[in-house]
């Protein structure tokens, strides 16, 4: 498939080399056409490689995956054309973290979430929101953590939501340790939840953990 | 063991009246000395049960156990004289939760926590924040979720958290299933954790979950 990952750090970069492994003709957007992590990314990563703006990735992409800081997100995907966003499945694996005064927090919260933000700002695109509950190792290995443990997605569109249960079974998810949490209000709740896993990962000591849910 | 608890709702009441099974003397704290939920409550836990107004839970007890509506704890401890408090543990189980428009949110995030408002609120107590994560069956039988789950635990003072570790046993928790978030401030991220709760609590269908991490 052709896929616009959006985002140059290690997430995008991480996301972006498993689908490309994947067999998947993968563009890096960026700012610029020339970023310097970008072509570090493409040398690395092979054939099915390739960067661009986030116009281009956007353009280029069947599926997009937001991999851009949180409180960038917006803007980045400001800058593509509508009609290419239009009837695509973007997948958002971003957190709206910020460090106002040194300590971490979200910009948005409670009653909104970044994932609404974007659906809001893009009503003809399927916004479907995962994986930001574990590091960018885990999202494409989750192996890296022992025994079963549970990701999740929301989203308004269950066709979309099924291609992304699709995509994270090919990064080694277990169809079974996705827990569907309804609408993409519900990412509220999963950004939230990016605080306690900071202050667990801080006590752990390693980003090598998930949680699973017992019931 | 001398034990207030303010608060005379579904998790006030159950906490309370474990704590009786458990043989303490417990005290119901509220604002009024005659409310009717204390009365039935005191009726139906038993010999060890009383009632009284916040101010008389806080003087009873060696420990309290803050059970109040997170958005109404500040005020409800603030009805206690400080020389009541000085000194004691005083466990938190409270979330600051809302609904501003009909939406869960909560009415303190990211920077600063309810915890937090507390124990700057009341410098010479120890706060300990507990069992917020889980509803309140979960809270004082633990068992009602199969398998391994854990709760959490932070607060300043380690023998505070000690001795909660202590009732958490009491409870049916195992100490091994007790995880230590470090001080106060992880009290930002459980209390986060809320939303992700909440929405949990809705796809699933029962209060009877938690999570288990894994590492």
């Amino acid at each position: 498939m052709q896929i616009g990952v959006l985002g140059t750090g290690m997430v995008g970069t991480t996301i972006g080399t498993k689908l490309v492994q994947l067999g998947h003709d993968v563009m890096l957007g960026s700012r610029t056409r020339d970023n310097e992590a970008a072509t570090t990314w493409v040398a690395s990563a092979g054939t099915g490689a390739a960067q661009g703006t986030f116009a281009d990735a956007v353009a280029h992409g069947e599926l997009i995956v937001n991999c851009t800081a949180g409180v960038a997100s917006i803007e980045a995907l400001g800058s593509a054309r509508s009609a290419d966003l239009a009837g695509k499945t973007l997948v958002d694996v971003s957190n709206p973290l910020g460090f106002p005064d040194g300590t971490p927090t979200l910009s948005v919260f409670g009653t909104d979430s970044l994932a609404e933000q974007i659906q809001r700002a893009l009503p003809d695109t399927r916004v479907v929101k995962t994986l930001n509950t574990v590091n960018h190792l885990v999202m494409v290995d989750p192996s890296r953590v022992p025994g079963e443990h549970h990701v999740f997605v929301c989203g308004n569109d269950e066709s979309a939501k099924a291609t992304v249960v699709d995509l994270l079974e090919g990064f080694g998810w277990p169809r079974e340790s996705v827990i569907d949490l309804g609408d993409i209000t519900a990412s509220r709740g999963v950004e939230a939840y990016l605080l306690f896993w900071i202050r667990l990962r801080s006590v752990i000591g390693t980003g090598d953990f998930n949680v699973r849910v017992l019931r």
